[in-house]
This record gives structure tokens, sequence and C-alpha cells, in this order.
């Protein structure tokens, strides 16, 4: 797992914060996985699981019938992005209006998950992930075999990643000042 | 702009809502960009501009060093992917855990918008998109002609899509009566 030439970020690269890539992926909802299939390229949401004890992999799950999930778990190669939209920038200077984000795009392969016991630990976790504190067997039923044959679980080994965010104020040349043009600021979203 | 066989929905397919495409773009804050360059797949996160009146074409910008939008000038294909997170699904079944969104997928190709006028008048409607009433000259200064020319636009004409939507509450069996497990029902999340 590192930064690679791939991953180096060109444009803005003051804006690269490979430090902050665990936290990303830990605090993400949705993730969009990108992989070739007849020489196209695909580009899936999925939810996912992500440890950040264990940080070089990435989890992700659907039905057997995936069209996606069955690529990746031929090891071909797949792209993972999570972006997290924190505000809306107003600036008074056309250009300078932007997004404050934060995102991490991944590069690794892929392998199915088939032991039943790791699948279910691994779906138990998801469920944490998603729903802190909610327990197998107090809160909802456990899997039966037949739940957890259906169900194709893949993990993504992170080769390469980067990080990239955006932060603070609008920063055209009149937004620090009163100005008779409208306002410049910040909107804050909060992502899920 | 139609569907096809590769956008047809194989997995639920009763979960199609090509339908409601035009609105999931038209609602969308963040579009996921893949394309493929090396024989590897990559998704790039964008701002957009998508108008419901014109539904065949979307725009996205950036630095002309961007080394997506040089690609994408190239007329290489590219898939777009917009997801909206509406809420998480709790179940009292292992596997019906689920989250209710809704997401477009499309495939199409991309040209480079070099008009300076084209440029200016879809930049500022894409201010328009983000900051709705937000009026160039009055709220922000207009784009001076190098800032356009830094800046690179691509209009991606989408060849086909369909979109995927879950909604309502969780499915499991024993979801819709009181239990002695833990709580079922749908958490709300509001994608800005």
């Amino acid at each position: 797992m590192k930064l690679t030439e791939r991953t180096r970020i060109r444009n803005h690269p003051e804006r690269a914060v490979p430090e902050e890539s665990i936290e990303i992926l830990s605090q993400g909802l949705v993730a969009h996985l990108g992989f070739i299939q007849d020489q196209f390229p695909y580009v899936i949401p999925f939810t996912y699981r992500y440890n950040p004890i264990a940080p070089d992999s990435i989890y992700l799950h659907g039905s057997i019938r995936s069209r996606a999930l069955k690529h990746l778990a031929t090891g071909a190669p797949v792209c993972v992005t999570v972006t997290l939209t924190d505000g809306l920038v107003y600036s008074r200077k056309a250009m300078n209006h932007s997004v404050n984000y934060r995102s991490v795009t991944l590069f690794g392969s892929a392998r199915e998950v088939t032991d039943e016991e790791e699948k279910f630990d691994l779906f138990d976790k998801m469920v944490q992930r998603y729903f802190p504190g909610r327990t197998v067997g107090r809160d909802y039923n456990p899997p039966p075999s037949p739940d957890l044959g259906i169900t194709a679980l893949v993990e993504v080994t992170i080769e390469e990643w980067n990080a990239k965010a955006r932060r603070g104020p609008p920063t055209g040349p009149d937004d620090d000042k009163p100005s008779t043009l409208g306002s410049a600021g910040v909107i804050e979203l909060r992502e899920p």
C-alpha cells in the first residue's frame, strides 16, 4: 500500500493528504468501484467494510449474480474511490467557486472470500460499521448458511492509494473583504 | 440515450427505475467518472452540470492539467455514476440489512468544449446548479478570458444509461411485527 506515480496528485498537489486515507475510508458510506469489462469502464456503487486496524483491505459484497463481483473475483485490477462532500464554497470570483471535500482513490486487486466463518465474521462487522452497536443474536438473527452462500464477499487488497482534500474558505481576491457583490463563504454540508 | 444489454439490471431487476434517471442526475452533487488508461480503471469524483431540459449530456470541468479530462477529450469511452444515499435499513434478518439509495450509471464519450462563449455560459449555469439564484455580475465577477483558458470543460454525450433504486422498509420475515430482537426500520439520511 503506497503512494505511486499513478496516485501522485498533479493538480493542486498541496491538497494531497495521504495521511488521512484511513480516516476517510473509515468515514465513507459508499465506495464507487471501477473496473474494466470488454474494454469498457464500469463504475458501480457499493457499501463496504473497512477496518482501520487492518488498513490494507477493503471488503465489498453483493449477490453472487453480481457481474462486478464475479469479475473482481478473477483478480482483475480495480479502482475504488470514496468521496466525502463537506461544503459548498462561494467566491466573488467565478473560477474560485468550489467544493470542500475529502476523497481517497485506491488501486488493487481482489479475491473472493469463501470461508463461511470468515464471511460470517465480516458480515457481522459490516452491519456494525453502518449500525454501531448492533449485535447479531441480540438485535437480529444470524445469517443461515444458504444466505451466506448466495452472498458474495470480495476482499480488495489495497496496493496503491492517495487522498485529496479541499478545506477552508473561498480564495478569490475579494472574498475576505466587504463587497458590493454577493456573499462569499462556505455552506457546510454534513455527509451522512 | 437508451437502455441496453449492458445497462440492464440483472440483480433485483425490480429496482430498475430508468424513468428516474433525469431526476437523480439533477439532484446529485458528485459524479464518479470512470475511464481506462494504460489498461487500468480509474474512478475520479467531479462536480458536474446537468440540464434536465437537454438530458443527453453531462458536463465536467477541471484544470487543463487534469489527466482525466485530457483523456476524455480524446473521445475515450467513459462511465459516470451518480449515487444518492437516502437511508440506512435495519432488519431483524442479517441479510436484509440494506441501504435506501438511488443511482444512475451512464456510458458515453466526451468532447472538449473550447468555444469561449459556450464555456462562459456553461460555467455560469454550473454555479447556478450548486448555488441557485447566484448571478454573474451581481454576486460574483465574471471569469476573465485567461481563467476560461486554463479551465477545461468536457461534454459527455450520454449513449446508454439506467437507474436503480431501493426504497421503503426492511423486508425480513420478522421486520413488521413486535420482536424480542432489536429494532427494524429505516434511518433516513439526507444527502446534501
